[in-house]
């Protein structure tokens, strides 16, 4: 329970940290699209720990296998099962966590809904859960690119760590700007402070977080439902389910507020024949449907709740005690959050696309 | 599509702001819960137009009558259907809306989406649609003090309108300092400069938005689901789906992005034979799931999208025009706020509430 | 919880039998669909009691009020409400039945289930709850003939009151033939022998069941989902989610099971360019999926539970009792269930269809 | 799209018959339940093929691999996921079937509804798709036991082979008498006649249907939802989503069809300080509700459609052929059947558990 997302492109996500892998199910693709596990893998790579030097350590290939759902590179419009096996799981590293409740982790509140938890590396709150979600999004967006918008892009970056801020222009960033750093900021002149910035606070045994931002470029008109399924409730809904997010805005957001209605309205001009905002504050979606315009979003991600310093905390036996941090963790999630922000916008999107064809037919985009 | 919202306690508002009425059916309401109509009134009361001098002057009594589910002033367990009719209606003020766009209204979307809508009122994105959310919301408070947390308060408050900032201690501010003042703010020192605010900006035709805070206190410890339900992820899209949001944070939000985990990381401590944190960073969530701390959020409004000035828009006939903004409209939303946002609180909670007893029974609380 | 039916025609009845009225709210219905409240009104008409001298004489002009979701004369996309006020109750003749359980009735499994239940006149049990469902049924079918398949055809008819069993062609009955006769049987011959049994059963104080055959022309080729979602095990809980029915069965249904394979298998051959089979034991379906032929099952309702004679039945105080039946019924059921064999036909229809656009697209078809 | 079952005990299926292998998740499973991939085996043991003289000759050991949601012995209340990997896979049988569609099979409409298919074994329409349901079924009846009803029993037999009707008696079969011999019907003196009916049926290259019946005992009063999830209407959709199946019928069934109330209603009478009925023509549910009486319902499986002998069909081409039957399969599907009807028996009723408890609480039972 709690584990499915999506109306109509339905995923099922399952395994823990240490267990015998991760992986998915697709319930709801659509039939003949071009699939391979490179495809799939193009994107766990993007995601995978070890992948460069302020990441953390963990080796794992991360390799996806393909189950069900293909023949000959086509999928067939059945379940896609996709596997990817658990292989440096070092659940020894976790010993002290069976009897400790790590501080800010999801140990305690599990135990406490469950009664019963797998301490291992987390189990299924780690992080290594969102592997289901990134193989989901990358069918996800060949289903985008072949039924639905091929021009669409989804760009998100890291925006800010800690107190460092970027200057990221969402009109003109490109993947390749973002994807030629390891820390996948779109503003070349931060790039290396950031490096250095993780690495101090590595070195400290301390973490940090940080400001995804994303912008999504080339999105059909109407897509979002009113009005509990708008285009934004979904987003967030998306993005917030992703560990250790605190905050989600669209548009103007949380300094939007500050703001008349005179300055923040976004006047309608035509332009090329088409109608069009002369700004954008909107954010994309007016009354929880696109306009057409770039959706813009921010979402929040506190620091890692692993440090390597001695913390208070409560054993299992409900006594005061003290931990510290062991394992192998990522001093900040940022970079490797990107292409976890990019699969829930894809996976949101994608079932808006397949509603809104099932309600308004191919002919109404 | 998308006018439903839980997955157990599960409702389905309809209704336009210039049809025959607005209502919503709830289909799955435990049984035996005392219930009037006098219960859903007193929260329709706190949201309907007209109700105070800073509110839009639209005359809208807003009686709720319950049209099924009841016997006897208990809950049958079965649908309850709740209709409000609409009365002071005026189609006329929005006649030239019939032939042009509102700036940053959900009149362009509606019509690209579906290719038609009806322009009276804003139609389905009027926010005449809430009464829906409220009234059930009233339902849904009945049945989490009955079943689930007979001490559960949710309490939503002003925390600022533009760049005035309200100061209001999540610890201790109450429902009568809230409900005191028509602004809705837990600060008796913002009162009248809000009110003043608000008041000057309406006179200039203009509008302003703000935050709300909201603290859930007296929580039991385990609502939410790993791992795309999470507590969080639900009261996110709960918040972004009442129209005029643009963002959502809980616990340290987006300011907790730039701390370290060292100062971050919320210590345990046994507190009262209870396992509790020392400082609630987290906002009464850690990995999903409730932790029995005060839940925290804020949620941003932006300006009121109705102005009184003239704006430039395109034509249905997609040509450039201008249009000055009629009807009748509140130049700031955030009092009727109040409300939307406590609703959809206890409405995202009772769902959360009944998962886990469908769980792991009433024995694991 | 369970008044909700299909994935996006999605509806929710809701009301009691002596309530303040009935209704269903559908949400998912597509836009620009053409529809008044006299569309609804006609299958109502033929759902209505009273309609004729061998159905139940309670006097319910059953007047369908369109709420919302509708705006001159087409539909919104929005949620539509229907609601249906109940006139002629008489809770007084169930006053009995407050105290004592109606033999075969829904009485002590709401109690047990409940805690509580509205005795009066079977509450949610009623088959007066159908009347959303018929309603949201011609709305869909509005929708199948706009938006997927122009000449498709729902034909329901009474096949067989107790032993009288009629002679129907599925592949030559109209709907004029069945609609021609108070008893709703494709077979002219039968008339006058149904309606003379229904009466003589009545004047009696007994009651009688019967079989519901249908068949499904035009249908298009692809409808249907694997594994769970096969047409025909969506048809089967439309079917049994009526009341009083007891069996469900498609093409050959339980005859067949006593052929072998060879004389069951429905050879293919190409016909005017077409693949058909030139038998159809498969009843349309194959594989969960329709091919094309008529759908043809059929659907066994029970006799009528209340009879107007001495049973033994127990008391809500749990003491052995006897109870004779009272209030107004039908002795058989059968002319008025098949407009509401038609309304879940059509409502599993419209949902498969729009699936299969969400999934394929337009041009799949 | 269609490989979900469930409400809160959700389960997704995925797999076909010649790829990678099949599987299930099962996303909300109560944590706590003690767990083994033992469990699991013996019921996938008796679904298996090869497993009798009577059976596909087909060599699967069908071994279950438990990837998640386990530890310790124990759920953990997250997802459960089971892979059974396919070893005896002969492609090259079916290799005719890419060129032709099988009489009866699903080959044409799955091609026709999703332009591509798996031709191999019948893809995703194999019943071997089954394993994951009868692997999420032996979870499910773990979790009946140690939540819900620990005296539940549920026991389908065979009933009938073509014409050869065993005799049963519903309040006395075992599930000894019922596993004691290999066509798995509870009628001793029929079991020698099915056996070589079904060898002959064999040996002349042809199949047979029949019909399973099914007994469900220790029922909980209070399972099943008005008005669409009745429980007969939930039991009904699980059986006719089985392979095969034509046709259900719950308690007097078709039969009932033709008595009279007086002669059909089942009186109540208090046994042993329980309401009891003195007949079960209800079939242990009434209003949709379970009474705590038996739950007996029938139903009906076609004759396989593989059979060795020459048929007219056409080719992907779309032209006029024939095709005579290859690879290895049942003559007679029932004795296989029997596990497969268990398996959604209990899916549906675990799912009713938890949704009983999720409205009315533990207490309610």
């Amino acid at each position: 329970m709690g584990s499915t997302f999506g109306n109509l492109f339905r995923l099922s996500t399952w395994g823990e940290s240490h267990g015998g892998g991760v992986g998915v199910v697709v319930d709801g693709c659509p039939p003949q699209i071009s699939l391979s596990e490179e495809d799939i893998q193009i994107d766990l790579d993007r995601r995978r720990p070890g992948q460069s030097e302020i990441t953390t350590p963990r080796k794992e290939a991360d390799r996806a296998e393909i189950l069900s759902g293909t023949f000959e590179g086509l999928t067939l419009g059945t379940p896609i099962a996709v596997l990817v096996r658990n292989k440096d799981a070092r659940p020894e590293a976790y010993s002290e966590m069976s009897e400790k409740f790590r501080p800010s982790h999801a140990d305690y509140t599990y135990q406490a809904k469950y009664g019963i938890r797998n301490w291992q590396g987390g189990g299924r709150s780690s992080a290594r859960e969102t592997i289901g979600r990134v193989a989901a999004a990358a069918i996800a967006k060949k289903v985008i690119q072949k039924c639905f918008a091929p021009d669409l892009e989804i760009l998100p970056f890291v925006e800010s760590i800690g107190a460092l801020q970027a200057e990221v222009d969402t009109d003109t960033v490109t993947r390749e700007m973002i994807e030629s750093n390891i820390v996948r900021t779109g503003d070349p002149n931060s790039v290396e402070k950031m490096i250095d910035y993780i690495k101090e606070i590595r070195g400290d045994g301390n973490s940090v977080g940080g400001v995804v931002g994303c912008v999504i470029r080339n999105v059909p008109v109407g897509l979002g439902m009113p009005v509990f399924d708008r285009l934004e409730a979904d987003l967030a809904k998306g993005m917030l389910s992703l560990p250790a997010t605190k905050g989600f805005e669209v548009g103007s957001g949380f300094e939007g507020t500050k703001m008349t209605g005179r300055d923040h309205n976004d006047p309608f001009r035509m332009v090329d024949g088409k109608v069009r905002t002369t700004s954008n504050r909107s954010g994309g979606v007016q009354g929880g449907i696109s306009n057409g315009e770039n959706i813009v979003f921010r979402v929040a991600f506190k620091p890692t709740a692993t440090i390597m310093t001695e913390q208070e905390t409560v054993s299992t036996n409900l006594e005061n005690t003290e931990l510290t941090g062991r394992g192998r963790h990522d001093a900040c999630v940022l970079p490797r959050a990107v292409p976890m922000v990019e699969a829930m916008a894809a996976l949101t999107l994608v079932d808006h696309m397949m509603r809104q064809r099932a309600l308004c037919g191919d002919s109404q985009r």
